[in-house]
């Protein structure tokens, strides 16, 4: 056999030996910039634009009406005011190609309108299953029934278009964090996909499982388990205290030539609720896209 | 003669020598909230909401398909993206009443749809004549061929339609406050209503001449001209020097037990930059809508 054949024959062995996860890696690895750090960069960032858009909502009271069904009939709409400017801004935004960008998810998929402008090449890094993870309605519910009670004023000032304008934006800042969830799971996959692989396939039985009977399943998997996985207490705890800083530091009363403490403990939002809200629901719901992303990690 | 009749002759005589200024001052009195206090109160607080929106922006790159017209074409539009997108997100807001607030300007006012929603009793506080005032053809300008290329990175990452929706923002929160120059100036001329009043009626015939035949004219009338008594430079000094404040504040880039200097001079949004542009764009063009208003001011 000619020396050339037995290395090619090597070489192709070599090369079937590298398991499906490495091919994958290889093939999406066409941008540079997904790496652990340039994620948490990322993540970083968007904190300061949800901090902006909950005290930019704070600039109003609650003003009920922009959520009470009753306040206005429109023909062919039905629902609250919030929900038809955020639909309807969507539905603008899908046009002009929002959707098309993975990292961004609609609150009203269903009938939206297709994007009108030339596609644009985005980066081909999440699995293809990414796209049937959207917990938008989740975050919808904690954004209007937890959070908004606990950092607006009562009272209303009929300013409703521009509060629905204001909720819009807190909501797609949030959304955009918690969904990001799916580029923090591919990452942490990439670099530890040997911990990660029998992890998944453990716990895609353990998720069926917990569905079709009960908890006792669950609690005899593997502890090792995608969510154990998933959660660094210490940067979990690290974020909730960053966010509350942010808040403080955001949210208070500039002054020029006044650094003083005068006005010390008046922020715009407070910060131990945007700290309490990270832990309580923003993390949560990360690490909740990040388990559902990966349960599809190996379709 | 009935003594109550001799007392309701002299309240009618008396009243009937309140000028005409002092009247229409007490019939839009209907609001206590409008004071000079209040007014610099809001001013303050609206330069936060400038600087959170231009920080925003520039989490995207220029993006220039975003304003090239030849970009896209979809049928019954045509122009920019941007211009698509301000002006469809605009008509959703309208239908949601967002311009019956008169501290509200539309970008794009032919055609948009009615209110659908119930009228909101605003407090009546601006002359009628000031909804003839909106600058926003001339802030469009500056925000776009000005300030624009200034603050933002060169470059493009596809996402034109959440940079459009991040330029509305900016539009938005820019002609706001650059149009409260109605308030600023409605209640200066209540505060000094006799400065104004002369000043107002030179001024019209100066105005007029201005544009009849030259400027010779409008250098022969008095000195105490509205643009003389509308302006502050102590004020506007401090206004220049508080925005960079708070682009520096909250441009930062915030760690969690690190307050040294070492991120000192990185910010999100050049600080210099956005106080030129208040000294050269934002504070002129609140004059301009302060004297507009003012010319009006008697009618």
């Amino acid at each position: 056999m000619d020396v050339s054949v037995v290395i090619v024959l090597i070489l192709v062995r070599w090369t079937c030996s590298i398991s499906e996860v490495e091919m994958v890696k290889a093939e999406s690895d066409v941008s540079d910039r997904l790496t652990l750090e340039s994620v948490r960069d990322s993540l970083i960032r968007q904190e300061d634009s949800i901090v902006f858009s909950l005290i930019e909502r704070a600039r109003f009271p609650l003003n009920a009406p922009t959520y009470d069904p009753s306040y206005f009939s429109m023909p062919g709409s039905y629902g609250s005011l919030v929900e038809l400017v955020v639909k309807q801004t969507e539905a603008v935004q899908a046009k002009a190609g929002r959707y098309e960008n993975p990292e961004e998810h609609p609150f009203f998929p269903d009938d939206l309108p297709p994007s009108q402008v030339p596609p644009h090449k985005y980066p081909r890094v999440l699995n293809p299953a990414a796209v049937f993870v959207n917990v938008n309605k989740k975050i919808w519910d904690v954004y209007f029934n937890k959070l908004l009670p606990l950092f607006v004023a009562p009272g209303d000032d009929g300013n409703y278009a521009s509060t629905a304008a204001r909720d819009l934006e807190c909501l797609q800042v949030l959304s955009r964090r918690i969904h990001y969830g799916k580029l923090v799971a591919e990452v942490k996959f990439r670099d530890e996909w040997k911990h990660y692989e029998p992890a998944i396939r453990a716990r895609v039985l353990s998720f069926h499982s917990y569905y079709a009977t009960n908890d006792a399943y669950m609690k005899s998997v593997d502890k090792k388990t995608l969510m154990d996985l998933l959660t660094a207490p210490a940067v979990e705890k690290a974020v909730k205290k960053r966010v509350a800083k942010k808040a403080r530091i955001f949210g208070q009363e500039v002054k020029v030539g006044d650094d003083s403490d005068k006005n010390k403990g008046k922020y715009k939002v407070d910060p131990a609720v945007v700290s309490r809200f990270y832990g309580d629901w923003v993390i949560p719901l990360t690490k909740d896209v990040e388990v559902q992303y990966l349960l599809h990690r190996l379709d």
